[in-house]
Order: C-alpha cells, then structure tokens, then sequence
C-alpha cells in the first residue's frame, strides 16, 4: 500500500524535477540524483561514505558536532552547515550515520534537529546501528512532517567504507527503496531490502548476534578440540566439511595459525573490536527483551564479551575471544 | 614413529597374506581384503552398516547381545556367534558399533569381550560415540595384546548408514590407517584421518557441539527476527550471504517454511533427536570438564537440550529447538 | 549538601505552614501531615496503598487512566480528578504506582502531566518499578520546577499493599526522606533510604535478581539432589544450615511437600508471577547493559523466566521453575 | 530393611567384642571404640582428621602413597604400613580420604587395595568428595566381601579438620550410622544422616552447587548496585532483610569493604580455593549429566570458575569472582 505521505512525496518530486530538467531533454532520472545530498555525523564511518558520495558526483552538504571533523569533507568541495535544520532546510535528500540511538533523537528531533526544518517530501535516510523501535519513532515522527524515514544500518567496517563496499541493510516503505538504492549504492556493494522500517535494524541486530555465537562457540569448540589432541588447522578443516561449519570457522578462524589475513593471524589487531559487538548484542538484548524473545545463547555471548571488556579486551578483535578461553601457562 | 606392536602387526599380516596369495598371481591387496570381518553391534546403525560390508563381498562374523537383531543379516550370509570374544577368535578385523562408553568396555574388556580372545595383529575399529578416553584405555589394552585399536565413529544417522555414505572420523595409528580406510570405505563415503587414537572422537565431539550451539543460536535468531517484523525467508536469505551464515542456517533451518525436505518442514519428525543431541553434548561437556576447558556455550546447550528432553521433545528432531523457544501464547 | 531546590521549598513549607496553624498551639508536623496527598495509578498495587493513606487520617485527591478504578476509592471519600496535572494543581504531596517506565514519563512529563501544574516545593513518589534512570531524568525535570522527585519501589504484593506491610526502598536527597516516610509509612512496614534518586529502584532491581537466580539455583539443586537418592526435606534441612542456604532454600522453597504455606504448597498458585518477575529481570539487564556490567547469571535467569512465560508458566508463582526443569514421565 | 551383609557383621562385632570384654564388666560400646583404626591419605586434610583420632585415643593405622607424608602421624604413635591392603589386613574400621573418584577406585579395589584383605564385618568409611556413582560402586564391591562401605564427604577446610569442627554429610545404612559417627564426632562438630550410599556425596554437591551459584549471583548483584550508585554496606544490608538473603551475602560477602574476616577482606587469601570449587562444580555437572537432570545456572557457574582458573584465579578464594567481573578500565 503506498501511503498518503509517499503520494505527496512522490508528486513534489516530480513536479519539482520536470521543472528543472523537462524542458532540457535530459533523462529526469539520472539528472535528479545529481541534486545536492545530505550528510549528518562525519565520524570514522560517515566520512568515508560521503566521499564516496562526492566521488559519484553528488553535491554534498555537510554537518557535524565536531567542526574539525568536517575539514577533509570541505577540501573536497561539501558545503558544511552549524546543525542539521540547516542541512534539511538546504537538502531533501539527507543520510546520517550516528553512534547510538540517543544522537538519533537528537540529530532528528533535538532542538536543532533535522525535523526542525525538513521539507516535504524529503527522504531522510538513517545508516546508525540503534534500536529500531527508535527507527520507528523517528519514521512515525517524519511522516507527521510529510517526510519518509528509512533505516540502513551497514555491515562491514572502515576499510568498507572507504572501498565502497559495504552492505546496507534496509528498512522502510518499498515504493521508496529504489530511490535510496541510488544513493546508498554509491557507499555499497550490496543494498537488501528487509521490509518495513526497523527490519533493516532488526536483521544487522539480528546476523550480529548469530555471528556473536558462531565466534564464541567456534572459539570453545577449537579449544577443545586442541585439548583433546586434535591439530587445531586439521580440526578447522573438519568442522567446514561437516554441519558445525560456519562463517566464524571457514572465513574468520579465531584460532592463530588456522588462517592467514584474519585477525587470529595479526594478534587479534583490526576487525571488528570486543566493545563494538558487545555494544550490538547489548541492543539485540534490548530488543528481545522488548519483545519478550528469549534469546539464551546471545544473552550468555553478550555476557562473554561484556567480560572480556573488563578483562582487557575491549579493543582486540571479537575473534580474540578464542585467547580469552584458553587456560593460562601454569595452572 | 611406527609402534612396536604395528611392526609386529605388519608382519603378521604380510607372512599370512603371502602364504595363501602369494603364488596365485592375485593383487594381495585386493584379496586380502576379502578375508572375513568381524562386526560387534547390530543396531539401528550397526545392521545397515555390516550389510553394506556384504555388499562390498566381505564375510561377516557378528554378534550382539540381541539375537533378534541378528537375523536380517543371518539371512545374507553372515555368521553369527555367541560372543564378542568368539568373533575374535575368527577374524582379525573387527568394526564394533555400539550405544556407549560402557558397552564398549563390556565389548572390549568383559569376560566374553574380544580382548579375551583377540589375535595378534588384528585390527579393532570402534564406531561408537564414547569418551575418547575410554578409547584411549582400549587402544592400551589392545596394544598389549599385540593388537591395533582406531576410533572410528561416525558423522550421518540410519539414512546415511543404508546409503553407504557416512562420513567417519578416525583417531589411531597414521600407519594403520589405510588398513582401516578399506574397510570404512564400503560404508561410508568419507574417511577423515584426524590423529591419534581418541581424536576421532574428539572431532565428532566437537563437531556436535557446534552444531547443537549453531542450531539453538539459528533459531533464537530466526525467533528474534521474525518478532521484530522480518519475513522468515528473507532473514534468513540476509543472514546467508553474511557473517551470521552456518550450517543451521543454509542447510538444516530450524523454521518452518523457510526450506524444504528439512525437519522443521516434517513437523521436526526424523533428523537427530533431540536425546542423541543431548548424549553428544553431555560427552562434550564430560572431555571439557576432565581437560578443564571453559566451553559456556557448549555447556549451555546441553542444558537446554537436557530441558527441551524433560518437556517432551526428546524424540524430535534437535532444530525444533526454535518451536521451543517460540512463545505459545498469542500465537 | 543541600540543594537550593531543596532549601526553596523548605522555606514555602514552613511559610504556609505557620501562616495555617501556628497560632492553632498545634504541632505543625503532625498536623501539616493531614493535607492532602494526591495519588495517581490505582491499580491492584496502588488502590490498596491508598485505601491505607486515607485510613491514617489524609484526604486523598486521585487520578486514573482508567475512571473505574477510581470507585472505590471515591466512595471513601477520595476525591477524584482528570488528570495527573490537576492533582498536581490541589496537592503537593503526590504519589504514583504505574506499571513501567513509559507510563511513568507519561504521568510526569505528558500533556496532562504532573509537571505541568506542579508546584513549588512539592514532593513526589514514585512507587513504580522502573529504569533507575527514568528515575533520574523525572528528578531532573522536577527540580527545574522547584519540585523534589523521590523513587520509592516496593517489595512485597496485592497482601502486603493490603495490609500496609510493604517494604520501600527511597532514593532521593537524604534530607526529604523523613518527610517521605511520614507517608510511606502508613502503607509500608520498612521504609529503607537507599541513597540518591533512582538507587530505590537499584536496591529492588538487584534484590530481584539475586531472589531469581537463587530461586532457579535452589530449583536445580533439589531436582538433582532428589535424582541422586536424596530425600527432599532432608536436603532442605541440610542446604539449611550450610553454605547454600537461602531465601528460596529456607523460607519459600519450590519442592512440593517441603514446607507448608507457600505457593509450591498450592500448585504454584498465588506469590510472585513468573511474568512480573521476568519484568525485573528485564530491568536488570538493561540496566546492567546500560552500565557495562556483566551480569551472567542474572542474564541466564532472565532468558528461563522467558522460556517458562513461553512454556505455559506465565501466571505462575516464580518458583514453578522447579516444575519446568523436571523432567516429565516417560522420558 | 537390614541386609544379609549387615546382619553377618552385626554378629561378628558382637560376637568379637562379647568374647573380648563381657567378662571385664566393661561397657562394651566405649572399649570397643578403643581398637585400632585405619587411616588411608593423609594429604592437608587426612593428616589433621587422623590426628584427631589419635587424640581422642585411638590407636591408628595409616598409609599413604607418598611417604613423607605419614612422618607426623608415626611421631605421634601411628603404625604406618605399605598399602591400604595392609591396613586392612589389620584394621576393620577404616577412613580414607582422597583426593578425585580414581584414588578411590585405586585405594579400594587396586592390587594393593582394601578390598584385597579386609575382614568381614569391616567398617569402611569413605570421606573423599567424589562421584556417587562410584560410592555406590565400592558399596557394592565391599558387600559380596562381607564389609559395608559409606561415604561420608566433609564440608569445611583444613581449619575445620585441624580443629575437629568438619561437618560430615554420611551416606549408607542407617544401622551403620552410629557406628560411623562415633569415629566421625571425634573429627567433626556435625554429622548428619543422609539416606543410603552415594547420599552424602550427593548432598555435599548440591550444597556446594547452590553455594558457587548464590555466590556468583551476590557478586554480580553488588556489582550491579555499586554500578547504579549504590553504596555496597548498605546494599548488602538490604539484601540481609529481604528475599535476596543468602550464605555468600550475609556471612561471606565478596566485596571487599563490607564485611570482616572473611577472604574478601584479604585480597582473598585462604578460604576455599577456586580450583576446588570447579572441581565440585565438574562433579555436579557429570552426576547431572548421567541422571539427565538440567542444570543451568549451576552449569554456566561451572564454567565461569573454568574461565577464572583459566585467567589467574585458581589459588584465590572463589569469592574473588566479584574481582573477576568488576570491569578494570576506569576503576
């Protein structure tokens, strides 16, 4: 069913395009998404992602908290504002990527928020990992506005970003998905349409918990099994021919010595760090406790790496949970 | 380093294998295989798989403590005897496919246990799923006796059994495995070689119990998802083209209608029971606790395969773990 | 140290309550404690904590979602209103039972709220089991008003509200606890001062999740004790006077025919629902989440109560879990 | 009901002592006390228990593995032979106390063990902290050679045996259970009755089960309460009153600070060791296991005391587990 506020939308786009670009006889399509993009949280993901905006010949206007962090943005030619009203009052198609759900509500409905001074019919695309019943907020509080909320989260980290390869995760009103993909393919290699908004939330929630297990339960599996005499790469090898396969033993072994180009091979350096997952499965137990899930495996992973934070262990790689469980010389 | 008891072992066979082949111009190898095999254990697993021996042209000797059991394989050929300490007496290969550590102490070392009667040079090869430290002691008490112990047991149920297309994972000495692969190989359709005696065990183990915290993870994240509105189907498409993918997840999905000619679309009849889960995973959580191995999740799976035993899913297949997590009420 | 918020409405207090009574030759304080106190949230908990303030002499001025809820109480003489808003008009003693946190906001924060008539100087408590930090914001916006929040949960059922034997754990500054207690005296046996706002609601929070797990604890170690050979009150008697006594072993154990008077005595009918406990034990994740703290047992107990809500235990006495981890016949 | 075994020892005690003391005028109870007594292990426990034997004017037999060991109790007056076969031989009132279910099955049934040559009528009390299963084992193993075999495992440390205050949970027939305690009062303060062979294991585990999980469960809790501005004293106080209350808060809190004399107050020295509590917890996790019962908190308990020995808390206190998930970062 196509809403009321995608009609406008819809209606406001086109008249707004054939008046520019009719009468040039230029395809609307791929003249409109050159018109100036949004961009909202400049920070290790997101400035990245808005280069790679520019770099496919988007006109970008920028905004975040952090001034110095908008420089490079504006060596390459993005127009940076004071807050993100301004940008929403400059650009109707606007992406943030933010750390958690209370700078959401902020960047959005805060007092210098996005809301503030968003246009009808604008897209308002959010790339944060938060909890996705405040996705819905912000979506119900944008259509109020005549604006469509989206939500797409990302897998994949820094090097993705900067590659252009990441996979976004999307959620929201399907009429709308294709004018999103556009944007959103330009900072991805892979744009999957989950549903409703909050589904895109729900299904990185959701793969990062089964990851979580899958890496905990690799980890104590190897370890045992190295116990119990089995070579550790011969036992890897076994596992990925047999049904206790999975990503964390075939592509992202924790074990040192399995694999190469893996953090287990690098002193659990770079990947994706103990605190950011433990953050995810933190927002997964909220969800499912919201939702009166139970979620046994992923409460006790959650656990595991809350304690491997306070263990030391905050920035090593997740897959360093496999160092965490093995014994210590002479015990 | 080749044991002294393989030596000898070695040249047992040899002096026998030359003196009734040699002058006739036959492949000693190819005929020597065809000398009679002994087989302890005819059960749901050991019958289909003493057939598929017949199948290959080996005599079979076999005994079980059933004489029922018996019968069908009577009927084909096989010779029957009293004891596994008679079948001993007879063929100097044996493969024993029997329910538990205990069976196969009494097999082995009991009053009319093949150890009472065993040949010098024989080869002993365990199917059972048991601690691979009772494997370790037979191999030891066979090993004094001038005869060869392997673990050997198996990855695939009944199906798999008649088929002739187990996969077995085989612990003991690398000199002797060939020896042991000839024999595997009618009935299986892999012979893994995973170390020592006792590592076949080992590997099955911990196979398993990645698979039960696969499995559990799988439907706790399938249940979270589909709670927080994604389609069953697509969910689990997004989590197969990313890090959340296992076996669970792309080969075995624990929700209906989300794969065909699985379990969980047969209402979770045949499959693995959820009991022989529970066996494995008390196994593994034995050989952790004796070689002091933290496996948290390992060790919480098998609580909840000890609760989903004790509220009446023992008989089905260990993925309707996800129709015990999902909430009855309202649904 | 004395807030000013706090000496500002020190000093209204005294002011009005000179000008009203001192030339009466009345003691101010007991007298002043027979103004009127506003209460909103009259349900099963809050209707019989009312009825209780009114018996000790205060005119109540009551307000309720639901109009019917206010009935009894009007027919003993309580006078009834709109909206929180307009109690807080007429009283400035005002205590609130709602069910959770949103609802708290709602009647504090909402459009009809609390705050948009509180007056200078007024005390409010909040009975309500919720996030110690919904507390801490509600603190916050009342003291810019002038207004002292203090959060006050309870321990202890409908009976004990009945019976003004509930239990109160306070937060908030410690020099307005005497003036809190005048009231929750007169519903509550114990009223303990547990340190600034929102530690109440930590005080409860942790005691609930140290009562659940104990109880689970208890519930498995008398199953196991029982499958080993052990009479179940000899146990009791046993874990009673060593080290793993407790609350759940001693005084409400969940083994039928252990003690008498308790809801294991009576089907598990009657006591503390398994549903209202895993509504604590949601709070304890979440606020263990929200404060990094690992909280593994805790975590595990949440994720049960879940599984038991979704097993057909929902409005069972919590220590039912006894019954679910028992393995049924025929197993 | 009394056994055939019971019956013949019963006879050939009162037969001995009617022909040794009747005619002295003696009472047969006190003097019959006075006959020698054996004593097999004397590691940090054993030694003292024997030792308080002596005292109390028994004349002992003793033997150990390692020699050194029996220097102190020989100084003192015992003979010391070369086996458990040996003291049996002499002796038909036997304690042995050893470490793990191995030494056991060894010192009773081994070629140099008990069973070689104890008396009929013999008295065997087992005070090690093993697997019932193998109490019941050597029960029956002592009863076809005429003798009775309990166990009765301890609950204190090598203070309490050194000053003669163990409690002794005794498991075996209730006819024998005078005759054991009138050896086991001169070691302990508390002997307590548990049901037939295999009970006093049975409720050691389970008390210690309950323990380890009320213990993880206080210092998770006050962690938590500390973390939400809670001040530990006055937490641990509120737990005290209220249905929180157990062993490990109120007589051995894990946080340092609030209580006296108790290894949290020194940097958890002494006490029982962390090791030891796995230990048990591994021996409460296997007899779970055979008798399938579901253990889950007391299962992820074991398995946090695994990962605590894994990261340098073996030797500690097992309250030191509050120190263990206290996050270091920022404290």
């Amino acid at each position: 069913m196509i809403s009321q506020v995608h009609l406008t939308r819809l209606k406001l786009y086109k008249d707004k395009r054939i008046k520019h670009y009719s009468d040039l006889g230029i395809s609307i399509r791929s003249m409109a998404s050159k018109t100036q993009v949004g961009f909202v949280g400049l920070g290790n993901m997101g400035n990245p992602m808005a280069k790679n905006l520019i770099k496919h010949g988007y006109p970008v206007i920028a905004s975040d908290v952090f001034p110095e962090s908008c420089k490079e943005l504006q060596e390459l030619g993005a127009q940076i504002l004071d807050s993100p009203a301004d940008v929403a009052d400059k650009a109707d198609r606007i992406i943030t990527m933010l750390p958690s759900s209370p700078n959401v509500i902020d960047v959005y409905t805060g007092p210098n928020g996005i809301l503030k001074k968003v246009k009808k019919g604008s897209l308002l695309i959010d790339s944060s990992t938060i909890d996705p019943a405040v996705s819905k907020d912000m979506a119900v509080a944008a259509e109020k506005l005549g604006a469509v909320f989206m939500d797409a989260p990302v897998s994949g980290g820094v090097g993705a970003a900067t590659s252009g390869k990441l996979t976004f995760m999307v959620g929201g009103p399907e009429e709308e998905f294709n004018a999103a993909k556009e944007l959103l393919s330009c900072m991805g290699a892979n744009v999957v349409y989950c549903g409703q908004v909050g589904t895109g939330q729900a299904a990185k929630i959701c793969n990062n918990m089964l990851l979580a297990i899958g890496m905990i339960g690799t980890a104590e599996t190897m370890n045992l099994g190295i116990r119990l005499g089995l070579d550790p790469k011969l036992l890897a090898k076994i596992l990925n021919m047999s049904s206790g396969r999975c990503w964390s033993s075939d592509t992202y072994n924790p074990v040192p010595g399995v694999m190469e180009g893996v953090p287990s091979a690098n002193n659990y350096q770079g990947g994706f760090g103990t605190t950011l997952m433990a953050k995810d499965l933190g927002l997964a137990q909220y969800t499912a406790t919201n939702t009166k899930t139970p979620v046994p495996l992923g409460s006790l992973a959650h656990q595991i790496y809350r304690m491997m934070c306070a263990r030391g262990y905050a920035s090593k790689d997740f897959s360093s949970v496999f160092q965490f469980l093995r014994e210590e010389e002479g015990q």
